[in-house]
């Protein structure tokens, strides 16, 4: 049988979702190096709906307009894609959370509370089901932060590139913050966690790509 | 100074836009080739808008909270796209229109009237002004409908795959049909017109990023 990923949205759209850039590039490296994947989101409302094209925010949280997630999410999926609430770890053998401002404001609140912030129940359950069950946890942009805010106690490491700011808050959730350049990987080995920057440095899609593909590759040779 | 592309996008989904992974991977293709992109969409409200979950449709043409497609098109750019009346052909070296039912309901009515479909304004003018220009056209999955309304008096040659029912619409534009296999191209060198079919026949997301990287060198070897 092949190896088994689940692949975590947070909506579409780099402003108020999942970047679309970074979740596609995934799921084509994941399916480059024969990897099988599974699409999963919360079905909870976004946090706001951010319009792409103006940068207005056009619905909030309780607006009979704002967006759901797992709808939204399942955009980027084709709409082959599970409620979070039926993700099992011992389905997988790897998870990735790709980034956006979803990561940051529908799986948990760290653009507003920073190193404070509280994960979703659902998202923080697959997390830490994840690490027990030991598959390989990945994330990408500044979606470390929920590994952060979860597994920091486990004094886990993980880079979102080189934002000061960030990273403080990351020590400050008990977590190592290593610092990476664009396409570069942070390996966990320990904690069976691997990270890399994306759109926190990078310039251009192909410059993602990159750092999609080797934090798939690195998740694949810690199996 | 380096090859400039246009893309011409028509939401974000497949259901009621453009689909992202031919989008996506078309940018992606673009980039690891060198070539700069810019991307535009018609500032228009989409035909409808469908939940991508349910699968079932949301709001429709003349809802208020139907969306538009240029600001959902803005999902895929970034953000970094304009409307499509500030395209000139003159300012690109090619011009590519990915696919996903947002081509056959927004940028054109093939989805409801087949051959007999109208096209946009704003897209039928990008297509006519690109093709008098003599810069290179691309379109995959769905999308070569459009250019077949628009220049099938011309006598253009293009492919959507195998679907004989689509194919036979075509050719009653007046245009060529090519059956191609799923990651192949139909190049038609005296028009500067390249197809590829996509999602008409592709399973997985690295055959469609196949398809788009063909296309992006199959469009760059005509200039």
């Amino acid at each position: 049988m092949s190896i088994q990923f689940a692949v975590v949205l947070s909506g579409c759209g780099v402003y108020d979702g999942a970047e679309i850039h970074e979740a596609v590039t995934t799921l084509l490296a994941l399916d480059l190096a024969g990897v099988e994947y599974k699409c999963f989101a919360p079905n909870i409302p976004q946090a706001k709906t951010i319009d792409h094209f103006s940068g207005q925010a056009v619905a909030l949280l309780g607006d009979d307009d704002n967006r759901n997630v797992l709808s939204e999410s399942a955009r980027i999926a084709r709409g082959d894609i599970a409620d979070l609430r039926e993700f099992r770890a011992q389905d997988f053998d790897g998870i990735i959370f790709p980034g956006g401002m979803g990561a940051a404001m529908n799986l948990c609140n760290a653009a507003e509370k920073g190193p404070d912030c509280e994960v979703n129940d659902e998202v923080r359950r697959a997390v830490e089901e994840s690490y027990k069950q030991g598959i390989v946890i990945g994330a990408m942009c500044i979606a470390p932060t929920i590994i952060a805010r979860v597994l920091g106690p486990k004094g886990v490491s993980v880079t979102i590139g080189k934002d000061q700011g960030v990273a403080a808050g990351i020590e400050k959730m008990g977590a190592h913050h290593q610092i990476c350049n664009t396409t570069e990987v942070c390996i966990d080995e320990e904690n069976r966690v691997v990270t890399t920057p994306c759109y926190m440095l990078a310039k251009s899609i192909k410059e993602v790509a990159a750092g999609t593909q080797n934090l798939v590759h690195a998740m694949i040779d810690l199996l």
